[in-house]
């Protein structure tokens, strides 16, 4: 593997990193959303192996030495070109100080489609509203660990593959099929008939006291969990537009203190999520 | 009430909001712990009702006037000090862009003891070696919506009242009552025989896999919620030290899906005090 270093912060090489702090939603690019970057060993790992084709992987000599001294990873970055640059450079060019010393660039791949995420799909979670980068990362990431298979994008959402949000995730985002509904306004809401169709049990959460109880709005009449659910949210504040709920099949909410706010969004999903996977393996095993 | 216009932002009367970001850390101040700052109209409302005594209250003119024409408002700022300032005279003495407009500074107040928050407390959570600010600021809030009654700090964790915790809390830390254990290292840990003593069930939660799931930890032999439960949290990334984790009754776990990270201390805290509140209120009623 070749490692070419530079040392020139204008180096034409090092500009997909340029700037990142306000540039790396890049609208120049075709498709106008610009280039995925992972940041540190772990989630440029996750990029590595993920179906994003990574262009350019840059770190600080002892960083990349480290971690490309690992063989599965050496596999992983063969032909992708590599430049080691020192802690100085790199803070120039991205405009900012990246201590973890590791970044990979990759373009985006084509969107998945509704059908082909759902195709198995037994959990899914889909976001209405949810324009923070932050919330969208944290909802990658606590799905992820809690058995989702797919989430899906209706309207009003922030861009999942944005830099802070695949930092959020923890390089979830990368891993964890997404998909877009079709449609602004409410023509989205045409998809989620075709959920219906599959055979999901569409599930709005809301803190609305006259909601009904997660633990029983997980489960048939018997009890039994859902074979398909899917978990519907809304953005902090307004949450899921009242046009949304009508679509589904019951609205359910998490039992909370009297005179409280709501809970954040992401933590919110992650309590539903509890409950489905706690429903559906008993004893949690 | 009186309201002063200040223009000059070297006015020493602004002097308790000067350069908060480098700064709400006073160790000058007696108990080297600074003031209290609450941001937004929300959060200095519940400043204004807290136990911290406000000192001095800020905010654009009309912020000021829209928030001070609330009658139980007007009612708890009676007698403290006012001003009204601009925008930019704001930013220059914050050093940021403060677009809320409204601000608030307390002293701290005399610590609460650990007898005193514990004594009729049924739900509490301890913290260990969380020393992140924002983190503190989730769990806070995450507690005030899930019915927990205290939150009390272990040894290595963040200072609850600063200014970031308080902000992410959504002013929570000023709410809900909270206290710390006596003594450093292990030894704070006689804290937890007091804890036993007064009945609490001690719970760690882990991700590690020999650990039990949350929905049978949380409850005795019959399947009925204990009466008291303690739950301890350590901090993403090492969790709970070992030497803790043996002095409390059990380790519980959230069933994960394999492969995946640890969840954010404040989400997993989240969905172990959701299943608190799913077992002492069946239905969620």
């Amino acid at each position: 593997m070749i490692i070419t270093h530079i040392s020139d912060p204008t180096d034409p090489r090092l500009d997909d990193f340029r700037d990142l702090k306000h540039s790396d939603n890049r609208p120049d690019l075709p498709g106008g959303k610009g280039l995925v970057i992972a940041e540190g060993p772990l989630i440029v790992e996750r990029l590595l192996a993920s179906r994003y084709p990574v262009r350019t992987l840059v770190g600080f000599p002892a960083k990349l030495d480290k971690f490309l001294s690992q063989p599965h990873i050496a596999d992983l970055a063969a032909g992708i070109d590599t430049y080691s640059l020192d802690r100085e450079t790199l803070a120039q060019v991205a405009g900012y100080d990246m201590h973890r010393g590791l970044l990979a660039a990759a373009n985006r791949a084509p969107e998945l489609g509704l059908s082909e995420v759902i195709k198995t799909a037994t959990t899914v979670v889909v976001l209405e509203g949810v324009g923070d980068h932050e919330n969208i990362g944290s909802i990658f990431r606590n799905a992820a660990g809690l058995g989702v298979d797919a989430i899906l994008f209706g309207n009003g959402c922030a861009d999942p593959l944005y830099r802070r949000s695949v930092r959020v995730s923890m390089g979830h985002v990368l891993r964890l099929p997404h998909a877009s509904f079709e449609g602004k306004h409410t023509n989205w809401h045409y998809g989620l008939d075709q959920l219906k169709e599959s055979g999901f049990q569409l599930v709005s959460l809301t803190p609305h006291e006259d909601a009904v109880p997660l633990d029983q709005a997980l489960y048939d009449g018997n009890g039994v969990p859902y074979e398909k659910i899917a978990l519907l949210v809304g953005a902090e504040g307004p949450g899921l537009t009242e046009r949304t709920m009508r679509r589904t099949d019951i609205r359910a909410r998490i039992p909370m203190s009297a005179g409280t706010d709501s809970l954040n969004v992401a933590t919110a999903a992650a309590i539903a999520l509890y409950e489905r996977q706690r429903g559906r393996m008993p004893h949690g095993e």
